[in-house]
């Protein structure tokens, strides 16, 4: 196939959209692959279109090989099932509503669970159907609460999406492995930089959780890597080791001391260690309880404060505190929200008031490291004073633990206790875990055993965005000159530029554009004439960034032309009649 | 690829689905293709899919042959470009709308001239970029006031929609020339019986029109075709020929005759003829003028009487009244309506009290035959009256003339008046048209042309409902015992049937199978085993409608295997050995 520039619905752009936020976005747009008509919405123009496609087309390939098969829900969806699984109330702003004009509910469908779930109610009622795997490539729909990034997190955007059914947790396993691996072989052909990294499983409930992120430092998820064994783990998923518990026999009653003008980690450190100095080390960060006050907003809009207690030298990470609570939002205590609760001064807060069988009636949760035993420095809810030697077990009760505290470069690996952890960012692009049988008891999901008794289900859940995966790649790939596709998701094989004004430039160029096109190859022929510089068409191409660029100009004098690899930028003349061999044999490998 | 049927995700029913109105969607439901989710909303199952792609496999392939350009536009639209043309209230209840959790309003795309439109804006702006064909396949949506029939009239659709800009009206005729001769090798390709007939272009605006009809006898359409010449319209687009005026120097004035108790045309035409009875010849009903009344529902909601002045002998067609007049919606006058009108005697109702310079100022339109000259008897708006020799432009003169009398079979044609006209039904699965430059002025679309002048662009407008299509392709193919695909669509090739218990016949069955797929064919292969009877596996067959069906059965004690067309029910036996080449010849053709 062949696309002519001079005919290509396509315009490139000199300068950066003002709304774009990230390398992939502004090259996206002003290359001409995509075009914004609200937040989160967009057009594919035709070389988004293609790329999108491969993508799509790699997915379908993979499932198809492990035998799963397609299908295609609608977008427009009623109400019932989504009440049904309590999801109608627990998506809260971030589902789309609407009503027909009789005055019916609908939503589209930002996950369709509910609906494969019913579906293979309607068919199946036996053992002997399963194990069964379903997927669909189908537009979804998400209001976004902060839309970015062009279509890293968009309102409307292509999922895949697959479900698998098992008759019990064995065969769960078995399809989430199967799943897994097509998955391996999907990121492997895209031709990017990935990494699979456990994950909670947030508002699907479920067990075993991966998500496959592409590396990219403009990513939202933050993951982390062992510097010694293979664990990698999106940081909202890592639980940390939590200490043994520590004999506190020895340790002296708590008692409060006066520490004016101490209201953060920092001065009450240097406090601590003027007024108050230990003999066999320093006061440090780590020895305190720090007390942080965050709001719940549930699904149905109530309002809920809480408590998170870390060691002083971390910080609540409210994205980790979030993942653990979807979908359940947090934000932090504002100031007038803190009037509310007179107990709580401010800078000086401790478990004394905190708890729900405290005077606040406050939830608090505290992080796996204040075991049993662990001895701290906490606010005495007095401004001016703080207590000394509280001993977790002992002086306090929390009300739980929870992973909330931040998880930092040279934490030590919760798996091997070797190693050090290393933060680096990507953006989700496919995300498999089991499921389990929350879907399925919801809605009654049950099929006859082979001993002729009702048993139910058990899903896997395995999504892949495609939209989101084509800016996820270009963002893997790009450059400071453009984009930068791997070969197998590229809108075209080859970028042929006319660079001249000869009639012999544009015949010898139309000759291999014509023989790429008979071999199967897919062509971006500039053939635009009159006023295009051969600069501009470079500059097209390198920003459009198709693996492998020739240009038919002034070597033509000597019989060659130049094939140029976008990405390393090695050029290569070869004879022109040799050329469409050579190029077939770079884009075959 | 083999599709066995022990693992395919289908459950064929014995019985009619209860919300099913009509053959395809029975079948399309008892086979196992869809499933409904709400009215008017399906979900496409793997068989139905598979279909769903080859049909708009065929129609991306013919569109990327004349050189038409792909994109996608979202679903969710931002209300502003629906403003600026003012469909966003014309579409009434029609569409469904949304707002986002900011509160802006969004809509479904219903269709996309204002997104296409606007993107050429965006991207273009010159003569030398034309003409341009870009189109999508994609999913739309409709907010109906009663979806029916399946697929055929859905609120979540599939469209192929496309578009022509050219810079002039000679450039839009061979642009729609071209998409013409596109789809009918579409239309040929998908192996059904159509018929293209002229067009009204609806809500749309624009000039030339024609439709693709698939021949169906539940068709919502009614098309004529002639006897004698090609002409074939939608009726709805049917234009009568009207007379030469008549002179009228020779009529009596009009004159009111008492007619006691002939409030229908039968009882006057009686009376007439009993009373009043003619030298030259009796009243006929077609010496009547009959004055019906409708009301006008306009987008924004109000609503406006009409009155409609027809022959005695044919009625008032809503449906091809309200073709004239969408995106208004017509609806017959109720007796309450009536009584607002105090000047209206209900069965005498006359020119006298029409008009809208009458008294009772409700607009006033005739059937084109009812021109000056032409000589009348109707209403006198008084009980038990009506008005002899009313000659129309003398006595009467009404506010304009609208195409709402029925069309009837042996009405003339309006083209050759040589032929006369036939009726038959069928369900609209294309549309072309000349939309012209409605679009592009009320959103600014202008390019610069040869002269350097702004000039507004020509836009040609071309849509296949391809999910509809699939219902309307099976109707048209299906009969008494199910489902029967053309061989283009039809979503395998061949149809195994494993007929028997032994192992033997498996085994064959499972080799021919095997090679028929290494020999590229899509096969269904009915290998289920144990309780499933033969009996049940050739009615499975029947309904799911593959054109070919193979039985390994019974012949292979013989070395045979049989191959029977679906459609003629001929069989032929042929050596097992030879059954693959023999199928891939029937296959192929």
């Amino acid at each position: 196939m062949i696309l002519r520039m001079s005919s290509l619905f396509v315009r490139t752009l000199r300068d950066d959209p003002n709304d774009a936020e990230v390398p992939s976005h502004r090259l996206l747009v002003r290359a001409g692959y995509i075009r914004r008509n609200a937040p989160g919405v967009y057009t594919w123009l035709p070389l988004g279109l293609r790329v999108l496609r491969k993508v799509e087309s790699i997915i379908r390939e993979e499932m198809d090989a492990i035998g799963a098969q397609e299908l295609s829900f609608p977008a427009l969806l009623p109400k019932e099932p989504y009440e049904a699984t309590g999801r109608w109330t627990e998506y809260g702003d971030n589902i789309f509503r609407l009503q027909d004009r009789k005055g019916a509910d609908y939503l589209l469908g930002p996950t369709h669970e509910e609906m494969f779930t019913l579906v293979v109610k309607d068919l199946y009622s036996s053992y002997k159907d399963l194990p069964l795997a379903i997927y669909q490539i189908q537009t979804k729909y998400r209001d976004e609460a902060r839309p970015r990034a062009g279509l890293l997190r968009g309102r409307e955007f292509v999922m895949k999406d697959s479900y698998s059914f098992d008759v019990d947790d064995a065969g769960l396993e078995a399809s989430y492995q199967r799943h897994r691996e097509a998955y391996i072989r999907i990121f492997d052909r895209l031709g990017f930089e990935y990494v699979i990294v456990k994950a909670t499983s947030g508002a699907m409930g479920g067990s075993a959780s991966e998500e496959f992120l592409a590396k990219a430092a403009v990513g939202e998820d933050t993951y982390v890597a062992c510097t010694h064994c293979d664990y990698a783990a999106n940081v909202e998923a890592v639980a940390v080791r939590p200490p043994a518990p520590a004999a506190y026999d020895d340790v002296p009653a708590a008692h409060a001391e006066e520490t004016p003008d101490t209201p953060t980690i920092e001065t009450l450190v240097d406090h601590l260690n003027e007024h108050l100095p230990r003999e066999d080390r320093p006061w440090e960060a780590g020895d305190t309880l720090k007390n942080v006050l965050v709001v719940l907003r549930h699904p149905d809009g109530t309002k809920e404060p809480l408590a998170i207690g870390v060691p002083g030298d971390r910080d609540v990470d409210l994205r980790r505190l979030g993942g653990q609570l979807e979908p359940i939002e947090v934000e932090a205590m504002d100031e007038t929200e803190m009037k509310n609760h007179p107990a709580l001064v401010k800078g000086y807060i401790g478990p004394g008031v905190l708890g729900e069988q405290s005077t606040s009636g406050i939830r608090f949760l505290v992080d796996p490291r204040i075991v049993e035993g662990t001895r701290w420095v906490t606010g005495a809810d007095v401004a001016g004073s703080h207590v000394v030697d509280m001993v977790a077990g002992r002086d306090f009760t929390p009300d739980g633990t929870i992973e909330a505290a931040d998880v930092r470069d040279g934490d030590e690996c919760p798996n091997c206790q070797e190693g050090t952890l290393t933060a680096a960012r990507g953006i989700e692009m496919g995300h498999i875990f089991q499921l389990g049988r929350k879907y399925a008891e919801a809605l009654g999901l049950q099929v006859l055993d082979e001993n002729g008794k009702l048993v139910t289900v058990t899903m896997g859940s395995y999504g892949i965005g495609p939209s989101r995966g084509v800016a996820a790649i270009a963002e893997n790939t790009l450059d400071e000159i453009g984009l930068c596709w791997p070969r197998a998701v590229a809108p075209a094989d080859v970028h042929v530029v006319a660079a001249g004004k000869d009639e012999a430039v544009f015949a010898a160029a139309e000759e291999l554009v014509g023989e790429l096109s008979r071999q199967g190859l897919d062509v971006i022929y500039d053939d635009r004439a009159g006023k295009v510089s051969p600069g501009v068409k470079f500059k097209d191409a390198e920003l459009i960034g198709v693996p492998t660029i020739v240009t038919v100009g002034r070597g033509l004098a000597d019989g060659e032309v130049e094939i140029k690899d976008r990405r390393t930028g090695e050029r290569e003349d070869v004879a022109v009649d040799a050329a469409a061999a050579r190029l077939v044999e770079v884009v075959r490998g």
